[in-house]
């Protein structure tokens, strides 16, 4: 098979690849910062190179016809995903579609809870076998134990038998035995106490989230991430649990989460012996990926899990490379479509043992509410979609450098001010970024409260574009990509179609507990863009109730906190399960009330205008209160 | 690679073999019943081939001209195992070098247990998910078997719950459960209670034997045996610890137990899939080897195993082809050469539980005792060797068909007779009629109590030849084999090292104890010949101590029946691990008494004739008691 060299430029970066592998194949062995919202699927049209000679790839696609201006084509730039390498090529890779620095929520919050893993290391020193003193290897091993824990005879595997004998005699009996929940798990000569390391990984549908810990400090040393690999084969989770080559999807997840933590090996010298247990964590299709159960029944009513219960498998099971006889342990999930995830929000914000009532919302692909105290605790899904992660966003993108995160428009001069990811120039518009275009939009008079822009709105920015009418945002001689970047008509009814989804679960659950939003004393907010989110915007567009803004506290990537937390606490192994088993799921889209909740949250905040009294005198005060009240259902 | 037809006569099977391999390969594949003590290795020469055309095979080698006369090399007489086949071939297996209807010791003691295997099926009729019903497929299953027992949620493994989703769907709900030890191991459409199958193995040195059970009724269904596959790498136990393929010793045993397990699953139709567990017995070297655990240290002083303890596994973990999520529960060992066939002699013996004083012993290749009762438990190992077994006896061979099993010499008369298994003409001695022939010799004056036979013993049936001085015990015209069945000077000094060992080990126990053997109130013999040895005989040689014929009692083959009981009762597996703590085992090479005991043993009966009143009595009748005493040590 032909091989061919791809250069990247302005890296000068060289690699080899097989005919027929794209460039953000090539891209991926080079470690270029392509960005690939959608993974490869030709749909996000985000990947875009510049190719001097096109006579080395493959004809130009459908989907680049689509995703692609005139212009861009005319100027050689393609997208990698989509072009196949039939020669040797040079490509440069521009600023705009790079992932730069991007923003990686590593950081969650960090509750108090003493750090006590499953894994631990007891280092003995025991007398050797003499004809006064005949017991067997493993006896000798479980009596010296018990002279430090109180523990029955301990398990112990095949493979750590194995070659106990010539282990035990060649460090002439002083060797550390790891114990992980009263198995033995190895036995290492010498004293090897000071490398107890674990593994926590949020799988996301969109991205992969891997922490390299240290069990003795319980703290983070390292962190990775990478898109998810099976976004080629669907986007969202119901394209996945469909798929027929369920194994392949497995696998490639399998291979993601081994690829981070390579990587992270890699940077810390951290060998993959010293890594006894990763605790996993995700959505339910992903945790049934993962373990590769059929997910089928996940995409039919009433939607049941295979098991809701936590798993504890052994690390050959399903191939992760740890420690060869290391565990991993997957968090409880609670329904089909709230998972282990959700459970991982209530652990890290401590819902479960508070008097008050909170809310927590986990915003993604979809978005999990949860709404309860102590005593009660309920959880639904709403299909939010990726729109805050950039895709079907013409110029949505992922928060990385250049992207617009804060925006705010003046609603008497009329004057856009934003600011950026790393103070680069802007080149697109990240979630947090699109919250408050929208609410600033509607505060201006630019949209009604319908969403529909105002034909009135007088200024050069509004102006009729490829997509129907659409907001300057930024002109193209102050962008980075030396091009407009706009915000359409079509892009808010994208942001409205997303709030309004998740904006219907949090009336649903308020209403199953009979509470209004006075009631809710704390408003967490978690997810990969949660603690970006200016809470006032999202407030202010009726994707949260209108709360007091001390209450809100984001959490950020809670679901990575409460893989952590399993990893370093037993406890917290213990208390998951029991969230899992307390918590009860309502499914929206039987409840009576979800077609009425949903038609009220289309508007801006809400239909109900009287449950938003701070927008509704905002409105007021720029003359822009509707002067008939929407339809309310 | 050529391939040759090998016609086995007079059946007239053929089979075809690679270049290189040997007739006995062959005779294995044909299915022919060639008898092969060694195994294969050319040292018990018993395995003769009638050859015609000598062309066809390997060239004679030098074992085999050690092993075969010149009348018989001049015969077209090969040895099977030595002859390495290198075109078409004619062969004719004699009825002497056949196993015949082999005796193979099934039977053993059958002790009352309660019926209560540790695998349990459960059938259950459930009702589907529904929008009023969420659970999870597996709370629902868990839920289902709490209408029926007692249980916490059952652990199930990711085998089972891969697709557990369809089963349960495709049945519509109505399924069994398949439960080991608070596992559910399986899932299963429709109602299978019916099919619910063990597999016990006793792992001999010599031997494999395995039982195929009705875990319903607790009924054995079938047996069958096999040659230690491990044989040719080794005849006893210490050549096998120090091979150096321990892999290969390990991977031999597992075919040769799953081998014998097709063929019981073939003649009973039983199918893989209804068997769930494996019971496995066997010395502390076959354990190891059988686990892959490296036996190193079992050769060195002081021989402590790896594990003392049982183990549970899964049935995969080593290969073995019963169930896929099937277990194997192997016995503990007390010691490195007291095993896990020892727990079973105790087990099946009742010896634990007993309160007088009990003596068991299991003759093998080594042979165990055992000494004590429910307070206090002796054991130790005795290196008797294979004699019985009819290695290393010119005409000793396995308990099969025409084998020599019951023998008297008239002390008067001097006549010689016999009897044989099946009374098929005599074409060898086994374990039993040997013990009879030195009795029966000791008391007619042939040989002495030094076992030296006795030059002035007029009779024609004892010459001179190419061993040295033999007794003639049936001539060649009544022999089946056309030739004198002889017994020699140097098999006497074999059977009398044997029987020296044993008795060595019984006398120390005893003195540990401070017994003597009036204080023996039962005496379990346990082994594949045990159960046909003439026990009179036995303590005539001084095998056994001179007690009471009354309290003997032979428990057959005693391995085997512990395999059993564990198989069939969860109570068993709990009193074979209280046994191996329990009892304590003694080391007779480093007792001080020892090499007296040894040497006092090496008479017959025994140096201490005041210990042997009956023999004394016996010796004087005939006028065959010694003038002077033996020597004492």
């Amino acid at each position: 098979m032909p091989e061919f060299v791809v250069t990247f430029q302005p890296e000068g970066k060289r690699v080899k690849v097989k005919d027929d592998q794209t460039i953000l194949d090539a891209a991926r062995i080079a470690g270029i910062d392509l960005i690939s919202v959608c993974g490869g699927a030709g749909t996000c049209g985000k990947c875009k190179v510049i190719l001097k000679e096109s006579s080395s790839i493959s004809e130009i696609s459908n989907k680049e016809r689509d995703l692609l201006s005139k212009e861009e084509i005319n100027s050689g730039i393609r997208l990698a995903c989509q072009t196949k390498i039939r020669n040797h090529v040079v490509i440069r890779v521009p600023e705009y579609s790079r992932t730069g620095k991007q923003r990686l929520q590593i950081e969650g919050i960090e509750t108090s809870i003493k750090a006590d893993p499953t894994v631990r290391k007891i280092y003995l020193e025991l007398s050797e076998p003499t004809l006064d003193d005949l017991r067997s290897d493993v006896d000798r091993i479980n009596e010296g134990i018990r002279t430090r824990l109180k523990t029955n005879n301990l398990k112990i595997g095949l493979e750590v038998l194995n070659d106990l004998s010539e282990i035990t005699r060649n460090c002439e009996w002083k060797f550390t035995v790891v114990l992980w929940n009263g198995e033995i798990i190895s036995l290492e000569p010498g004293d090897t106490r000071r490398h107890l390391f674990g593994y926590a990984v949020d799988i996301g549908t969109t991205k992969l989230a891997g922490y390299l810990v240290d069990l003795n400090s319980a703290k983070v040393i390292a962190a990775g991430s990478l898109l998810n690999p099976q976004i080629p084969y669907g986007e969202d989770v119901i394209s996945r649990l469909n798929h027929p080559e369920r194994n392949m999807l497995h696998e490639i997840v399998i291979q993601g989460i081994n690829y981070i933590l390579d990587d992270l090996m890699e940077k810390t010298g951290i060998l993959r012996e010293e890594i006894y247990e990763m605790v996993g964590v995700g959505n339910t299709v992903m945790h049934h990926l993962f373990l590769n159960l059929n997910p089928k029944y996940l995409g039919r009513a009433p939607y049941p899990p295979v098991i809701r219960n936590s798993l504890a498998i052994d690390s050959g099971q399903v191939g992760i490379n740890i420690h060869p006889q290391g565990k991993i342990f997957f968090l409880p999930v609670i329904a089909g479509f709230v998972g282990a995830d959700t459970v991982s929000v209530i652990l890290a914000s401590e819902i479960y043992k508070r008097k008050e009532i909170s809310l927590a919302l986990d915003i993604g692909t979809n978005t999990e509410v949860v709404l309860g105290n102590q005593d009660k605790m309920l959880t639904c899904s709403c299909a939010s979609g990726p729109a805050f992660e950039g895709a079907h966003i013409k110029h949505g993108m992922r928060a990385a450098s250049g992207a617009i995160e804060k925006i705010s428009i003046d609603p008497e001069t009329r004057k856009i001010s934003f600011s950026t990811i790393d103070g680069d120039p802007p080149i697109g518009i990240c979630g947090s970024g699109m919250i408050d275009i929208l609410a600033e939009m509607l505060i201006a008079g630019i949209v009604d409260v319908k969403g529909r822009f105002n034909k009135a709105y007088n200024s050069p920015r509004v102006r009729i574009g490829q997509d129907g009418i659409e907001l300057v945002v930024v002109p193209a001689e102050e962008s980075g990509t030396q091009k407009d970047i706009t915000f359409s008509q079509k892009d808010v009814r994208q942001i409205l179609l997303a709030k309004a989804a998740m904006n219907t679960g949090i009336t649903i659950l308020m209403k199953h507990f009979n509470l209004t939003k006075d009631d809710i004393k704390k408003l967490f907010i978690a997810g990969a863009f949660g603690s970006h989110i200016n809470e006032k915007s999202a407030r202010t567009i009726g994707l949260l109730p209108e709360v007091d803004l001390n209450i809100v506290e984001p959490i950020g990537n809670a679901a990575g906190t409460g893989a952590r937390m399993c990893l370093v606490s037993r406890e917290a192994k213990t208390i998951v399960e029991s969230i899992s088993e307390r918590v009860t799921y309502v499914e929206l889209a039987t409840d009576p009330d979800f077609q009425s909740a949903f038609l009220n949250a289309n508007f801006l905040p809400n239909s109900r205008l009287e449950d938003y009294p701070e927008t509704s005198q905002l409105l007021k005060r720029y003359g822009n209160f509707p002067e008939r009240l929407p339809p309310r259902f």
